[in-house]
């Protein structure tokens, strides 16, 4: 089956008798045939309702999507629902920010070259130089933007230039840098933050020594959406690994960079795929 | 939500187009407000499909459902599935099989009186004599059936004679006994077994020893229906733990019984909720 | 290996050349053969030193050991060291205390009377009379102390009246009341407690409630001394277990009882084993 | 504390009394201080008796190993034990050999660069030219050494004269060749293997294709000594990562790869710092 026929729909709405149907009937009328469909409701009767269907469309794929969003937003303004078409031949274009740290970074490059995440990665953007030849190789341009406390707001805005309507996804791999509250209206497009540490816990600087220092027996790795409350937007994903007393600090960090990357990985595979939902502030995976 | 409201479909087929569509039509229009639907398809084109509907009717149950009942006949006969509707005020009678250790036995007890597992158990089997007392506890009547290999046609005779019938699900938790091809024709009923390792790394007798002596690092336990090719039904959960060359044989198996417990609870339980549909060896949990 | 000739030797100190030697001298000398020997140093130039061994008395076990106390009681006041010298012989004298949820206090029970727990349970203490007839069956005697604010002071101090100099350790298996430092201090012996979230995570009340509220994805249980600083006690060992979006707040309250019993479980254990030295807050666990 | 002050001894014998004290005094009277201690005897009395110990020496290293070695060889001749030590100072020189798939030989290459695996890749080996490029930017020698049915004799003996001698380890990096029994025999180092799947279940080919039919619930990966019963050498390591039925086996395979690559990647960490001693056919990973 190839990607070029597959389409997909989200829908958000108060939750009510009959939506599944009406929404199904819409998709079978233009011949598309269903190949995942989840939904999820907070509550059967008036709770938050999120649906995801993934379907097939046999061919004139661009005829029969046009005459589906006719339909939809005529459904939308009936059943009061928010949706949104995607038709999954275009790939997300993603810009990745990092600052020295390599090893998400590395990782998501090195998947998205072997075919595992379906993106255009447009850019690499770094406050430090030290990634630049490294990024090279994967043909992607890097583009150095330092920033001090003085000239956060220029660097910001340089982002902004450069990236602002070009990009449906940044990702901050290891970027050791508070976006601020105006960059993250302004750029108009979500942003996944990797933290390194099971949230809530150890929320802030310096995960790996506060967990060191608590003893805690497990270290976690929190993939999220980023918001203006520091590392409170809604959370993606989580894992740990095990550990013990042996593991100093150093070592937690070695042991959770492994933990960072495939938490990382998968939050960013997930949102290519468009199988996260937002209700609130907690997101439904599908 | 009362559960005395709630009911599910499960359905059956070769995929083809509109099959959501066509069901959901039927539910909205008996009133249906769908809670869960989630639907598997092995290939969009001609693949087995396989889905479920989890859905509450908000008043007059019984009459809503005899009247989907025979709206779903009618599509069942036009599409060529295969469909269960199911009245989740119902519990399932389950009988429970043992022989001497008790770890499996006592948890699902546990759980079913803390609510956690949705069903009636009408009995407990067992070929030792040894638990009688502690089943007694959960009021459960205790039915000892000693078997020989010379008195094992006679033994499971006697079992059917008390079960056939009488129970829609047997729950072999550490039953040291294999059920014949005969038994399990003839009880007419799904049976799920706990074998206690990681299958198919160590089917058949003695796993944990043999697990020591292979130095596995991990111990695990499957949850499976019990078909006529021993170890070999289709697998409904796994589950492993770590451990290192420390422990035993006899700790492996000390260690191996909560995981045992944990992934027949899970088994069990979603049995019980219907979530366990066959794509051929294959089983699908939604 | 009968356990009646087992002994262990615990030993805490600043690190230094020479300590290991010095004492398998000590127990070669008396005839002790090394089973297990695990030691830790937070720095080999010093840093603290934690060591465990365990090891066996070919016979005249009593002998043997007092000859050992006093060669140790030398060695300790030249090299500065802390040590315990425990014969395994004798089981540790154990009080359970529990309010309303059964699940903790069921499951310590059921393994310390299958033989997984090497303990004597002394009494169970509860805030609430609910769990009196299931702890009967065990052979356990149950004191059912309610606790008011207003009545605080005083039920605690009939818990000292009686367990103190009785008990050797205090499990806190659900029990929904926090210690008094006074309690604490007079008692005597460690407490450990199971904490319903993965610390530093959610501590505090609610922890399930909260943890949905947040959106995590994996829902774990924490292990811990109690110490006067609620829920900030050394963390003995933690686990998780992943759930989704669809999990109710009281569902994920089901799934974690299912953790907490198995952390807590360990956690006991390994206490009584002998397994855990404490390196100022943090645990080691050998 | 720098790594060129740190030696290791590994030991081997029957258990019987004394062992560690007479080591401990040996270390002792070198001035060595012991850093980490692992010990396990398979039966306390006469059973297989494995010790780790890694020390430090403060100065004239050299000097003081050279007499330690003579002591441990008086000492081995007396306790008949077999014996290693090692000076972490020399890293061991490492030959990695992989076909096409890229991922456990790109972690393995990254962790080295970046300092997590304490080696000396001397050559990388494939049987296809695929991985050149990629190698080269590590600055490692690609030999490209093609393999048929009828070339494979010819094909070891190039293999055997690049590297016999000149490497102390080998690591099969998803090498999709069997060694053969007589290239075992004579490279005279160990071969760590990675197999795609938990042994002993799916040993052989094809793996994730299996998996997949058989509809297991976890996917797992196994690094192992190669021997020349194939897939059935002393177990390392072993991992695995939860899947359900919607995976088809091409994504086991994705998915596999990350647990693979994490389950080489500590395998040969552990070797590189001596932490893996044999048993018989199991590993004691300290």
């Amino acid at each position: 089956m190839s990607r070029s026929n597959v389409a997909r729909l989200l829908v958000s709405c108060r939750d009510r008798e009959g939506i599944i149907a009406t929404l199904s009937e819409a998709l079978r009328d233009v011949g598309a045939n269903i190949i995942t469909s989840d939904q999820f409701s907070s509550d059967p009767y008036g709770g938050s309702f999120s649906l995801r269907m993934e379907f097939y469309v046999p061919d004139d794929a661009e005829e029969r999507l046009t005459k589906l969003e006719a339909r939809l937003n005529e459904i939308a303004s009936v059943l009061h629902l928010d949706h949104h078409l995607i038709d999954a031949r275009r790939r997300k274009r993603v810009a990745l920010f990092v600052s020295r740290y390599d090893h998400c970074l590395l990782d998501l490059l090195w998947r998205w070259r072997s075919g595992q995440l379906d993106m255009d990665v447009v850019a690499v953007v770094s406050n430090h130089p030290d990634l630049q030849e490294e990024v090279a190789r994967f043909g992607v341009p890097y583009h150095h933007i330092p920033i001090t406390p003085e000239t956060k707001a220029e660097a910001e805005q340089a982002e902004l230039d450069l990236l602002s309507g070009e990009v449906e996804l940044i990702v901050m791999a290891r970027y050791m840098q508070v976006l601020s509250e105006d960059f993250l209206s302004r750029i108009g497009c979500p942003v996944i933050n990797i933290h390194h540490s099971f949230l809530p816990a150890f929320a802030g600087a310096g995960p790996y020594q506060r967990a060191h220092s608590r003893g805690v027996k497990l270290i976690g790795a929190t993939a999220h959406y980023a918001t203006q409350d520091l590392d409170e937007g809604p959370i993606i994903e989580q894992d740990v690994i095990r550990v013990t007393h042996r593991e100093s600090a150093a070592e937690l960090e070695r042991i959770g960079a492994d933990v960072e990357r495939l938490v990382l990985a998968r939050a960013v595979g997930w949102h290519l795929q468009d199988r996260i939902l937002l209700q609130g502030h907690r997101t439904i995976v599908f």
